[in-house]
């Protein structure tokens, strides 16, 4: 779950204007049949097996349009789930349920569809040390879901922007004249809470990085071959993380690799929804 | 294209936050090794084939940093394009390019995919009269880009949201007492310009939405045989949608149908990105 | 009344910006005298004859200054209220009645002054089966209310905004090359749901509008003979709406045609404001 | 007209809101017709004599949607116009044009009404010493626009809010204790670059504002005898103020008692429109 | 105290910018070890003599975060309280008071840090008729904070900002064309009921400036005699001001002159922080 | 200098706000006696010995008011400035220069404060290895500008937020039952980009965040000696900062340390303005 500091300063805003985005004067379907408020219920049904992510949100989108809504949850986030279970209800005026839905369930599904691609490719780690990484390719304004739902998914965070960690590209080495320059700049530069990773693409670079003093050196588009060399250069003088296209289909590859992490751009951007939905609302 | 008043109303304010996700106090790489300015270029390279789309949005995230960064496009949305194909360059301060990149290619990744698969389904409607419809299952605040992307991919918008189209569902007719009075109260509240749609289920339900007038009738996890004779009936009377999780895999046994619409979910909720990325950033 | 969603999404944030428009720092004169929470309670007085329109409004003013306060209203949105008439008793810090009273009346007598010249309109259409609508003629950032102050003075509302309905003017029309083109092209653009209206002034775009599908027509500036002509001709393949300069004067001539609505822009811009003041202030 | 710092700071984004009230999406109209930049002009025609107030309003309502837009006036803020005059030329895409001209010519028609009125009000009080007064009933959200028209129109602007002026009224005194421990209590507390006024009901009351040392004593809802007795009185000492419904009907009786101010609530609450509109749009 | 209007208009807003500069996305020290919601309870403690000041926005820093928070304080905003003191109890969930603590304490160090120098300055007039003034040389995003602490130290406030205060200093009077002219223009031009400041540097502008009806007189940069001078050819008809580097240090010189008003930037741009901290933080 | 992504998502927006704080409706006494724009200039004079810094938020101050301002520096930010030295020259309307002036020169003397400061701090370190922090001491919604000024000063940032770095104090190592248990906890749930602080006070606390493998250990409110035996035990194995009211009077104590980093919240919570000020403003 959000805290209550990270709900109040930096998910409410992002509800809210996901509501606004679908309401721009009011709900003129549910205005026109419902005059006056009505209570009701409605159960939240689960149509695909996977992982849960996003209750918290869920209930959210209905309290800020109407603080009196109660949502009972029978599940919470990472708990498997499967097709047919009943996992909330949630009881209100009848409009702000209809109002509400579309907005609850489609923060709800997009949640519980990373979290479910995650706990997916993460099983694939089983056993090994190796961590599994989200990257910054998440889906604009909606980072905070999604790096969430990676956790809940059993993946770990890697940098949340540009601001809160060092990633060192090639065009940062190019400008700064090679791999050495590069770290010592950061380390001259950067808040010293930060660590400085390095992306390597050659042995050469990951010598250099190494006794640069990088604290993370990120393989990136190497071989088999080429990673374990590096691996074994490495040796522990710093984290090492491999990246490049990784996807549940190509990780087996890796797992033999004993790296620290793996980190994958599709855990956020390729994962499909998990299907939930609204059913027997009904006044009481 | 969007056209001005929408940019600077609607997606600007967007862009703007998506940059603030990325960017809380500043890029510390990028400043850690480029002090100052330094003028550069970069080419924009498809990695996978596809139709691209949001053109004008990857070019605006960096304007919106720099207004003297100038992205030249080589292609535009609606295009076919292939893997290794140079899509643009972009040439201004370095360290606005870097900046920027993260932003600029999560959208044009997802609204390129958006339109890819979009285009993938339309295709199997082709020769037929039914088009292809997208729905509110998009993702919290970027419904514009994702409705847009729909387009760009030969799909059609859907209402946009709560506040300008009347769609009466099962809860909505159940609080009215009956699709006739749904529809009846909805044609007195509505304002005027709009159309009246009602959800249906079964053939009593499709013979009073007739009588009642509404304007569209959508027919609801209907089979095969249901459909066809809700369509025989209604016969013209009104615009007939058909819906109920359509995909590329199950389109294909609606087409006989002669329905003037089917709308899918999976358009905005379940395309994949398109592979995009940013090359060969060199000074110039 | 306006419903939870509504308030909370579009309201409020409109009355908190009128409230910050007439306290920049503090209420001065207020804070002079009375340096702590006092309790008080104050009467809404009707001070001219009219209807009541913003009752939920001018609660909210207070609420959103200080929750304590309750408002009760012994009067409802859409009574005819007269001279003198005791409206409503409002109860709370004294500081917060004294800050909010100005703020509260002006949205107060401005909803209801809309809505009783709204009711003397609609008055001469009763009878017959001519609706009264609204136009886009409201005052900046006020829309919401005056629409809805529309409705409870007996009118309807046309199109919320230019995105939400469809008209084709002179302008448009012209772009096109003709009105059928016009039509063609906004069916072919606008999401389906959205009926589509076109303007004309003579009977060959009469002729043509009808031909070409249009759902609604309306006849501008047309004298009484042509509108006649007009309707005739149209003869119910169309919606039909009379435009141009209607006001109370002239809307006599008008009721004869048996047209479906008319439109009158005076509605919301010309309306005087209804007379009502917050009296007898004293601390319970 | 506005200085560029109260423009950028107060009216944009203002204007900006306005825009976003009439655009939620797109001008779907105008969009199914004009899928591109075409460059046009179109004519600001007056259609009612009175004064022009608000040209640099009108203008940047377009320029804050395109920059590139052109507003060529032929007569300024003040200037008395007449029907059928042409006041300016706009020049830009026409995509433009259209979809800002409703938002442009509210607040055109708004301004240039409340200047007209003003201006009829403020000429019953020539040749003599009295000045014009407006007060805080002015429209939610649109104050600023409305003291400038009152200014233009040659009436003077009262406090702007309740942070900028000290005014005691009834309550303020109950509160106190009496109008002069109202008065001293505000002095001690109000940033003394303010005035103080006190708004008083019966001799006794004017008296004791006098001695008080009040600098304006605002003498409220008075009859005529009852004005010129404390006017009298007070011979100097103090400012005076007389208030109470003044209109254009009853002022000429005031225009006798040699009075410093009157103020007058229907300056902004109750003005009509002046009718003015775009016509002959073209492409150029 | 700050009332209820200006709390939620003005003061939250602030206090809500400032806690997302702290937590762009979460607390994660805080969220790394205390997963679930804890009750707490921390001791505000004085570390350093002083006055106390700012503790209602203190508490509301929490309560923002979370409105189950109760602080309970001890002493008020005005008293004096010394090193060791407890000030104030702050019980709630532990992950919210660590979340909020730097923010509550920063405002509560600075505004009690500006009362308590405001103190020690307004001490030095103590016994005469002169009044302690501070100016707009305000912290950026802290006016309304630092001129209430002005306040609680004993200080007055000067005009709280350019829209609410009349201060024409050489430039103005240059562009005016003179002293007399300069005055003139202001009383024709700002809303009458603001007084009209002139800033003046030598006897013969006090005399323009008297002569021209200034109501006060800001006598700049003076040295002791000039100022017994102009003080004394002023004689009561118009308020003085004096100006011009005021600090702890010099102000004694100016205590025998009778002056009305001494100004100093001094007391909010060089005020020291009051040192207070949180201690004792334990479960409850 | 700030990046331009920074400047136009970060600073801008905190500069609009300020100077809407200090122009909530006009500068009334500016556009009194100047009612159109009149190009002039005016120089900016250095009033104290000191470093500069704040020359980029200045310039911006006046551009966000009207672009057309042109603002010439004769020194940079870092430089030594020195009494009575012409720092620059800003050009544009008068009434620009003037409604801008306050707010530029807070900004500015504030920032070149906190850089002179520092400076001043820092050198005391010169010669020793030791580097010089800043903490999150900050003015409330000024964090940007004044850790800026601290890197101008010649000292460097720790943590920005709470979001982008870890350290763990007192109730967190209590929360977690022991300094073992925290840093074993914040390893797992933080982002694996950030380097894990602890604060200790004790030699078995400092024994414990070694083993733990801290990679920052912060000594707070050790003595002499006890620091001098806790760096000796720590021998390397983690970068050591000392912390506890370090100011400029007693920071000699801690050179001989050989300590990593000394942190100081004075730099940024009890640094005196650097007296800058406008004069000579002329037409030209």
């Amino acid at each position: 779950m959000f805290d209550q500091a990270t709900m109040k300063l930096k998910v409410d805003p992002l509800i809210r204007m996901a509501l606004e985005e679908d309401i721009t004067s009011e709900d003129v379907s549910t205005n026109s049949v419902m005059p006056t408020a009505t209570m009701g219920e409605v159960d939240l049904i689960c149509k695909q097996d996977g992982i849960l992510c996003g209750a918290q949100v869920f209930a959210r989108v209905f309290t800020l349009l109407d603080e009196s809504v109660k949502t009972e949850f029978y599940a919470q986030d990472g708990d498997a789930i499967s097709k047919g279970q009943l996992i909330a209800k949630v009881r209100g005026d009848i409009r702000v349920l209809l109002s509400g839905e579309r907005t609850a369930l489609n923060y709800l599904q997009r949640m519980s569809g990373v979290a479910t691609y995650t706990k997916s490719v993460a099983a694939l780690l089983e056993g090994t040390k190796t961590k599994l990484l989200d990257t910054r390719k998440t889906t604009p304004n909606n980072r905070i879901f999604e790096k969430y739902s990676v956790r809940i998914g059993g993946g770990n965070n890697h940098r949340y922007n540009l601001s809160d960690g060092v990633l060192l590209k090639d065009n940062h080495i190019g400008a700064a004249g090679g791999v050495k320059e590069a770290v010592w700049m950061a380390k001259a530069y950067a808040p010293f809470v930060r660590k400085i990773e390095v992306e390597v693409e050659t042995m050469d670079m990951v010598k250099e990085a190494v006794e640069a003093g990088a604290h993370i050196i990120m393989l990136d588009n190497m071989n088999h071959d080429q990673l374990k060399e590096a691996i074994a250069y490495i040796d522990g003088r710093a984290e090492v993380e491999v990246s490049g296209n990784v996807t549940k289909e190509n990780i087996a590859k890796l797992t033999d690799l004993g790296v620290d992490y793996i980190s994958s751009g599709a855990l956020t951007h390729s994962a499909p929804i998990l299907d939930l939905s609204l059913k027997n609302l009904h006044a009481v």
